[in-house]
């Protein structure tokens, strides 16, 4: 299926951190991409672009300045429009669909957000992590056994770390 | 079940806020606390406090200095020792124990942790996020339908942002 992020109001230095470890949740469980709106952050960009030169897939980040502007053009694509946030109903009653744009926010979400999304859906209802958030949706949404054919690859190991390098 | 996390080597300023979701993840996904080494952060102990206070739940923050002293003490209790890393073999394939000491590293985890663990596992063998592999193997082991009597309760809708003040 089609899945693509929207990250909101990326806040620097703050959200550096945060921010890369939803792209590579993102990246690791079969999105397409992600868009981000809040601060310009390259370093954000690189970090993923070297992510996804060593272990493969075709991942991309992109900068956008008005959420409502992903938020309208996914629409016209026909993608559903998810926003996880911990005020909405439990994930376990996603309505699953072809293609999705999933939300995530950082502290303050614009009310319009809400109203602008087809399913508000939260994790577990407590504070936590927009990170561990996604992850649970796009496993549900998408599994875990997406295959990436990059320049390193783990071999996986009881006890150890093997990673092969490929002749890509 | 009873399920401990073990945080290793928490650094300042860096790891602050992953630390603070690794943390609420655990929480919210029904673990009874969390042990960190590192760099001793007070300001994480209180933010967790400061959850607990309002959201419930009995969730505890400490401080050790050795790693292996905090895994010796809990296989001495009867814990598995589950070890998340992305070198490790599929979280799909773990042997759900009736306790567990989950650990999740950071950057470099010392080889004595892998030999230490009972299961080195892997969510998705792709490189991303800490607090999502804990989110993943939680939700595997703990399920996420867990209930916390607190102050504040989200009552879940569909567009909105609906708390409740409870008297406690």
């Amino acid at each position: 299926m089609e899945i693509h992020i929207l990250r909101l109001s990326h806040r620097l230095p703050r959200d550096e951190r945060i921010s890369t470890h939803v792209a590579l949740v993102a990246r690791a469980f079969g999105a397409d991409g992600m868009t981000y709106t809040g601060q310009h952050d390259s370093g954000l960009e690189d970090s993923i672009k070297r992510i996804c030169n060593n272990w493969g897939g075709k991942f991309s980040v992109s900068y956008e300045k008005s959420f409502k502007k992903v938020i309208t053009s996914y629409k016209k694509k026909g993608f559903e429009i998810i926003h996880l946030t911990m005020y909405g109903i439990p994930v376990q009653k996603m309505k699953k669909p072809e293609k999705a744009l999933i939300i995530v926010g950082s502290e303050q979400v614009p009310s319009e957000v809400y109203r602008l999304a087809d399913q508000n859906l939260s994790v577990t209802g407590q504070p936590h992590s927009e990170v561990a958030a996604l992850a649970i949706a796009l496993e549900r949404l998408n599994g875990m056994d997406h295959e990436f054919k990059g320049k390193l690859q783990v071999l996986p190991s009881k006890s150890g770390k093997h990673v092969i390098k490929t002749s890509m």
